[in-house]
């Protein structure tokens, strides 16, 4: 077993993004941090890779350097993770296909179609991989929905209905959040619900059904006054083949946190899944009762099963709970929590209670026992 | 930053629970897994070290030469995992909280009384920590659960209902399945539906309402011909101060695959849970509408964000998914798979079209713009 | 077709169970309401009467005489529905029964053993049919789950979870109440929640799994202080062949409106059915996916299509709410409404528009066409 | 109380929305059925009639004849009930119109512009009133809905989400399908899935948000070879005052039986209502819990207890389930059926020995009591 190394670009203190990739890429041990330009401000830079336990000498301050100097090191990171702002994506992304190091990019590519072109030309001249995290494509099921959709469970596909409905700029943004500034200004964005939320139910619906798009038509709206870029955005699909979609994008729709869905019909059956409860999807085949599908689950789901670390029943989020017990108790190991909420052994000799009374109260034909 | 040093006893190659442990140790990066007795057969021990990265010299065939070793080491392990069957839980346990190293033990505590007593003792000599890992009080929702009880938003409690619900011990169990043999054994296991998922419902039904067991009552019974240990119980409960309640354990309950679940009532307001949607909890005050509290969403559930890695909506589990594009990014790097599933740069390029093709038809006042 | 005549005892104003016969005797047009002993009141039994369209004639101040005189006619009832508070049904169904006439009365049965014997001996002495209202055996999925186990589809049953929950003797009750104060008078209710809903519940159970009960252990308790019958019931049950069950009634579970729920597992399958949303019920087969079945639907839920008037997906309430229109439209025509609520020619053109402007905007690919 | 007299235009056997008509006439006991012209094909008028309990000088062949004479006589229909298919809708209605006679017409109002503006001048001139039975408008919560948004509660509507599924046109129509057979010619129907559920949705939209559209843009389908209206449609709306909107209307979405749904986001708050399950709705105000809104319950959700006959919990449906019961009571008092499915005497003693049994086993703190 050997760990690759990685590095990272963005995500310093205060970022929402790069934590989840360092989260991600260390559930299943197979990546260390190494080195980081973790901030263009070179003290947030120096601050946030100390925190991360990111050696100093591996803390760059410019993405540029950070490329040639990993390169030039035997001990080189062997792939990095660019997680800054859309408008900053390219130049890096660039630079280390340029020096032969894997590039794995936060979605969406970048900013204006020049760009685009730019980075899709390095991708062809070099030999690294280049990986774009639309990480919706990564839950079981909507890999085993690809994989249904492929072998003609659905038959020939005729309806796509995505969405990808939040609330959080309902109000005009709050100017001191972090988030909301650079993902409404359209010179750092590029577009605004269609950019930030809108291409991953593009991506998802692309994904799953294999189908290449063939035209849209768009309605883009800003319902926030002063708002620059659009917030809510009704669009139509045609895709090659015949199939017509509906996509709806939108962050102003009140009471949806992260509402990203789709539901896709065929002449023969048809699947529906929803983000917010991603360990479950429905299949129906027309005429017969709809199925509920799980991750790993019995029948079909059980194809989901490659793409899963835990049992059928056992969410994905299940590790999350059991990570903050684990969180908790470095806390309490290192005096930096009381482990309050941690069980110990009063739950244990509890729990041996539970297991004793019941077999005695059944023996005797139930009746109650004292604790 | 300084990350724990940790150990592991039992979860050698083929277990279950050694590797949720492992990634959950992982998640808030703060332990590194250095040493291990992962199995009573040394070969297999071995074998699982090295495949875990853990240096031959800390991989141990007996957890008591591993407890001597590692506390008298300089950089000997801070933490034990202990993840064998539960007619093994006790005297490792004892043995690292002797050696004076904190303890991490899986649930249920152990298979007897007399076992029960030795750890308590053993607890209570011992400075090191003991933590129990009844995994499902670290849902972020529970522990908000715990806390709105807690506040007296619930009022006086009432009435408890609590279930853990599966299905895969409802055929005679294949001898060969190595998590059922152990669990079916009177020997290994202690109770059986009762012992490997009654405790985690009584665990969970007093972490949340912080009461003590006046007595129980319970009716138990083994469904499966031949079956030497419960697969069924009906129980019912008496708290103290008053409340009355029910807890159903099966593993014949056909359709179920993890089905714990938990609902409280009071005299002002009521809670409920189930843990196949771990995000969700619907809280009802008596007189108006119920509504739906989301892990780190508006209103009570902001409480649970101080458990929680991600925003309100994305799901636990969104980690995995993104987790799972690393492991395929990893693949790719290190020429072990091919990255089939990846988004990549034409994803990066379509994502592209879609924010232009978006933009030019919407601006046009929609029209359809071809790919 | 010839309508039954129909009389009534009990159900004078300001009944809710009356009405609900009512209602229900009309949906199929078979019955006319024709005579009544609405009320122990003379006055309130006269004014009930003239509101229902009873001839004067027909309204009886004594359910005697009313049994007596009806029997008498050559164009007398033909079947009467008993809706008096469970300490009043014995007598007047033992004297309908004993004039020859169909009895159909609401449950359960009555207050005491004795009343429940005299009744039982005079069903047996008599010709005429005597029904009791467990309505929810009506309902179709009912039906289709009886004959589904009756079919084997579930295998040998093992586990019943039922439960009946409720939330509106919360608090102690309003003494002005008149559906809680006979309700909670163990002179005039019997049993509390036991029977009140309890008995619907085991009811249920009992008809959808054809078994018979051998034994049951019951917690009762009171909840409110001052309460004087049980508010929330723990039951246990034993059923002949071995079957084990729970059973939960509560009118003090906060959050519960009428929360009935059937779960029943067997050796091969389990279905799962709540009265709350009564036209769908899950379906597990043991190692395949849960089916969704609907009433009327594909698959095995066709068979409910017996006891259905509308298609699957209109839910059963279609009808009300199409009555509603009925309703607002008698309003209208009879000067006592103004159906504002009516859609009327306006809506008939919106409707006009919208598939003629549908239609001009495909044609022409895709434009907007205003309004 | 009077009750008013009602005719009928189609409805005669083997109709659907003609019997849904009548049973929701009867609910409320406001009108008789006495006058019906049941079928263009005399015959099956008649026996239609007299199925029906139409008196035989009543029946008419010819809509016109029965206009005429029913207005002639003193004691003619008040109202006339408009089943027919759609291009059938406007002679009849105008004649009725035209008689003085109040009009309750199936939707879509008719087939063409000038069809619906004869109707239209034939509204004006009448004293009689007309109304079309877009009967969704008739569930309780929708009315609630629409109080909701004119009083405020989700600020100014920005967003309309609305759709319309089904599935049952999803293979070329069995020729000797009637419901299908003139639903799907153009001759007939007018529009395909926009005629017969898309203006459902389309009026649905406009009369809970009271707003005006101001332009739509249609995408129509025709996804099975051969078939000559379109059967799946994608729609955006803009509605006077800035809403934007999608209408999805299907016939051939694999899966869905009868899936009308509703959502409505304005800058305070949204709703979410869907017709399977129409008995519950989702209210958000921004930064606050989702609530689950009841019909009839507590909070907002009892302003839709003024239309509904039954408490909160006891879905619209519990009385068709009701209704069952009287219908096979029917049955076995005219000797046409054997009452197996009806509770009796048996299922009455059942639940006495249960109350019983309870309290008896409760006295003595929890002890089996055997039937």
């Amino acid at each position: 077993m050997t760990r690759l190394k990685l590095g990272m670009v963005g995500g310093g203190q205060g970022a929402f993004i790069g934590a989840v990739h360092r989260i991600a890429s260390r559930i299943d041990d197979r990546f260390d941090l190494v080195a980081g330009a973790l901030s263009s401000d070179a003290k947030r830079a120096a601050a946030s890779a100390a925190e991360l336990g990111i050696a100093p000498d591996r803390s760059y301050a410019d993405f540029r350097d950070m490329a040639k100097a990993e390169a030039a090191r035997a001990d080189g990171i062997d792939a990095v993770a660019i997680v800054t702002p859309n408008h900053m994506h390219a130049a890096p992304v660039i630079a280390f296909l340029e020096a032969g190091i894997a590039v794995i990019c936060d979605k969406p590519l970048c900013l204006t179609k020049e760009e685009a072109d730019q980075i899709a030309a390095a991708v062809k001249r070099s030999k690294a991989p280049f990986i774009l995290t639309h990480n919706y494509t990564g839950y079981p099921l909507i890999r085993q929905a690809r994989q249904m959709v492929a072998d003609g469970k659905l038959g020939k596909i005729r309806i796509i209905q995505a969405e990808y409905a939040q609330d959080w700029l309902t109000l005009p943004a709050d100017p001191g959040n972090k988030q909301a500034d650079w993902r409404t200004d359209p010179a750092r964005a590029g577009g605004g619900a269609i950019g930030d939320i809108g291409t991953h139910a593009f991506n998802l619906l692309s994904f799953v059904t294999g189908l290449e798009t063939e035209a849209l038509l768009a309605d883009l709206h800003s319902m926030v006054n002063g708002r620059r870029v659009d917030d809510n955005a009704h669009i139509l699909l045609r895709m090659k083949g015949g199939a017509k979609g509906m996509l709806w994008a939108s962050q102003v729709a009140v009471g949806k946190e992260n509402g990203l869905q789709l539901r896709i019909y065929g002449d023969k059956g048809s699947i529906e899944w929803g983000q917010e409860n991603p360990n479950v999807m429905t299949y129906s085949v027309f005429g017969e009762p709809k199925q509920i599908i799980t991750r790993g689950g019995a029948g079909l789901g059980g194809g989901a099963g490659q793409w899963t670390r835990i049992p059928p029943g056992h969410p994905e989020g299940y590790l999350e709970g059991f990570a903050t017990l684990y969180n908790d108790a470095a806390d309490l190991i290192q005096g930096t929590g009381d482990g309050a909420l941690l069980p110990g052994i009063k739950a244990g000799l509890d729990g041996m209670w539970f297991i004793g009374a019941c077999i005695a109260s059944s023996k005797k034909d139930g009746v109650w026992i004292k604790r």
